[in-house]
């Protein structure tokens, strides 16, 4: 059996668009002389579709061209499609595979396992489907599964989430193919996780597994693709490509034999993380209908990083950089600056803060003279963020926000300043990370992108004189692993401060972070690269206390 | 037996400062003469604690109080409790009423519906435990029930969300007592709802009911409290104080004669909504540390009801005023603000913009003159978010944002403009509602609290000569029923359109609605009154297609 993979990128509530590219996938398949052809998760409406599902005619519309235009598809011998789809029945909505054959449904699939924490939501829509049953692929017994329906195996986790493993169901039936459509976001660590629990699967029931993944970035998730095949013996047999859509075909045969080749892992690094937020970055822009992209340019790393990143993924002549210094900017902020867009080759403007900044303190004090307040360092950082909608609105350009995870968490930005902007890049990025991906473009490019002062020079806002971060916050060393076990692990004080950080420096940072919720609330999308990024999927009360 | 029902008002994570109130609510009870005292639903961490469940020391403290501090309180016959918490066993969680008698944990009673739609992810947190036991309360077969457990009966209710009714196997199990522990939020409608299913469900099982509810504003959500008790004939017997906190005691022998009086049912109209708002307002603004709120004021009705309801919220010498006009401006802008904040008593200072604006015409545009374009409209709009953040940020007040629901559901607003704020208060009012809001207003006062020509002037938001806002919306009577059957019906287009609506309107408002999402994600969290407001309520992909 010749059995064809679509590893697409479809744009949420795209019906039509993604029907289109989900006909044409097939054509190419059945050219290709595919006997089956496999999609991704919710292929149709694009992973996550969120509460566009609420709305009762997108899944009827859904419906609809299932019946219309893709079942005809595979009438008179053409190859049958296996293809994630919402389905009703008995008032209850299913996140399903469908399996198409021969112009008729011949069999739907429903998701057992529907996760619903970090950014997840499904049992919000969906409801669990119990009954799980081995469908033959010409003659070969399939599981035919869902995304987290393969990740609760209780050897493989410590812990498993969910009561039930719909693949002890499925392989007691005496199932030989895992076949699992996916749509599953990246974050560092995926990579090798997959590759640890796939092929242990695969020993554990002596099956071929074809893991199918979504690709593209939709909102702040990215999905990497890296659909991947392995043999009955745990051998890797096919990785497709990561952040790229593919076609692939898989002879059924070759998964019960040996591998012809011995691959190594996947890499799960710097790069990955590079290749995330390019993707994502383009993704977003492209899927919200713009072309361009405009980000205010410090001379410091963070923005150095998020101008490097949108001319990677969309072209230098799309993005637009602007530079507005401020009585406090030291004179190499705009040197810096230039020197980046010069190497970026991106166009540039210079914008001088210092008239209305001067404007505003005309009105606000009666002295008319500055009093260095930090409500004037928020307000030049408002002054900027006005300057960079200014030309979103005027000229169509999408902005960028340009604040790393570590500022964002301990509340170190401006809302409505330098917090503005329609995507957060590097918003999921810790500071130290940002350094990394910094020194990582210079490598990639095999030149220098990110200027050396501004990797090397001490992190400042330059919202005051001779200002920097570490007048304020402990170094980013320390900083950015509290953060980590504070955020991403939920770790109480008590246990960070177990694991060698002083007392005093883990309680400031946990007051930042608890304090600046209101600020995360009204911040923009940020792309997620970790395990947990702000967003979706961490979900805190602004008014609280804190004397537990 | 003579059971205390205590309706507080929790802080979200403030265990300490909870259980206090815990402790003295009981003390009192047991001074009045309390056999057993109930509190509502997750108590002692507020509802809705939020991902402040996912760290570990948060529930392991909530269990060490429950240990240290409450269960000791029963000892000695002393009253019993029942309180609601969470509770760990077995690596789950369980949203958990505990009944603690005599100094140990009598039983447990764990909820068994978890509702994770609209703005509730309790699936995110709690497993659903399905085993109900009756409990006896002094030989009174009683069923223990939170929130959820008793909104599923399947004749009540055309279509059940959950698949089983909890009340069907404890009043199988002979319960002549239901007692539901709640943390329900108010919105209009809701107070109605509950007064036709409770004496429903008093009356199908021949059962007294004892309804206690949360009281106070937690973020968006603004629980009522309004606790009700209902005899065994479904005649309701006592009604708690709406928006108030309240102990009250019932004589569970009360609850199987006929009442004494006939109650009226409760109010569901725009005083009800006004009590919401200024609770909403008052906790929000006090549970976040603040003592103050700055506001712009417009001259608009929006910005007058916003202030009024803050002024009778917080008092008058709490309520920070700025007017902000601009060569835009109509004359009677600012006398109407001033008008309205005398009729306050709220202190208030008029600051132009022009100077700022001239300053930013002169970096950005070449010619130095101002274009009149929308970037310019948006730039007048920033400077005055900017003025009145200033204001926040300088004097320690808490920014209060002053959209409706039809400009937030449309995107006429700005972001980062008149959009800053930490809280928006009438941001689930639509347009004609906050008019309602604004003659009630003046009625509960007896005199004219919003200057009448605030009231009956076209509305404007006065960023170009002559702007109205109907040169660029429907009237506002055609388009806050489009909103609604969009948003919280979720009916189609086409739907909406066999209500009576003109098509080609009916299309261009959702157009306009679905292209702000990106407006709204970043939106102030904005407090709730209808069945479906923007924020966790209503979760949206920003990069998407609407070709279905």
């Amino acid at each position: 059996m010749r059995i064809a993979l679509a590893q697409i990128n479809p744009t949420i509530g795209a019906l039509t668009g993604n029907t289109k590219k989900v006909v044409e996938y097939y054509d190419r398949a059945r050219a290709g002389g595919a006997d089956i052809v496999v999609f991704s998760e919710l292929t149709l409406s694009g992973y996550p579709p969120k509460d566009l599902l609420l709305y009762n005619d997108f899944v009827a519309r859904e419906k609809e061209i299932i019946t219309d235009k893709i079942l005809p598809l595979t009438a008179q011998n053409s190859p049958a499609i296996i293809i994630g789809t919402s389905h009703h029945e008995g008032g209850k909505l299913y996140n399903t595979a469908a399996l198409l054959e021969e112009g008729r449904i011949k069999s739907v699939h429903r998701k057992t396992l529907l996760p619903n924490y970090d950014v997840f939501d499904e049992k919000r829509y969906f409801t669990s489907f119990m009954e799980r049953k081995v469908e033959l692929l010409d003659d070969l017994p399939t599981a035919i599964t869902i995304c987290e329906d393969i990740w609760n195996d209780c050897e493989f986790f410590a812990e498993p989430i969910h009561n039930v493993d719909p693949l002890e169901i499925l392989f007691g039936q005496g199932a030989r193919l895992l076949l699992n459509l996916s749509a599953s976001p990246y974050n560092l660590g995926k990579h090798k996780l997959r590759e640890e629990l796939l092929p242990f699967l695969a020993k554990k029931y002596s099956s071929g597994i074809i893991y199918l993944n979504q690709v593209g970035g939709n909102d702040e998730l990215i999905f990497d693709g890296s659909s991947l095949v392995y043999n009955d013996r745990g051998e890797l047999i096919y990785r497709a490509a990561a952040f790229e859509e593919e076609l692939f075909f898989i002879e059924s045969e070759d998964l019960y034999k040996p591998a012809a080749v011995v691959q190594p892992p996947d890499k799960d690094d710097i790069d990955t993380v590079y290749q995330t937020l390019s993707l994502g970055v383009k993704d977003y822009v492209h899927k919200t209908g713009f072309k361009k992209v405009v980000l205010g340019l410090s001379g410091g790393v963070d923005s150095a990083v998020v101008a490097a990143l949108a001319t990677d993924a969309i072209g230098p002549e799309n993005v637009f950089g602007i530079m507005m210094p401020s009585p406090y900017s030291s004179d190499h902020s705009v040197e810096d600056a230039v020197r980046l867009a010069e190497n970026l080759g991106i166009n540039y403007q210079v914008v001088h803060i210092d008239r209305p900044f001067a404007a505003y303190i005309g009105l606000l004090n009666e002295t008319n003279e500055a009093t260095g307040d930090l409500a004037e360092e928020n307000l030049q950082a408002r002054i900027r963020g006005n300057i960079v909608m200014h030309y979103s609105n005027r000229e169509g350009y999408l902005a960028l926000a340009t604040g790393n995870k570590s500022e964002l968490a301990v509340g170190y930005c401006t809302l409505y300043g330098d917090m503005s902007g329609g995507l957060a890049v590097i918003a999921d990025l810790p500071k130290m990370m940002v350094y990394e991906l910094a020194g990582h473009l210079n490598l990639i490019h095999g030149r220098e992108i990110i200027p050396g002062r501004t990797i090397s020079k001490a992190p400042s806002a330059e919202l005051r004189p001779d200002q920097k971060d570490e007048d304020s916050l402990p170094p980013y060393k320390i900083l950015d692993p509290i953060l980590h076990y504070y955020i991403e692990e939920n770790m109480s004080a008590e246990a960070i401060i177990n694991k060698g950080f002083e007392a005093k420096t883990v309680q400031e940072v946990i007051y930042m972070v608890d304090r600046s919720e209101f600020k995360r609330r009204q911040a923009a999308p940020g792309l997620r690269v970790t395990t947990r990024s702000f967003g979706m999927g961490r979900r805190m009360p602004i008014a609280r206390s804190y004397d537990y």
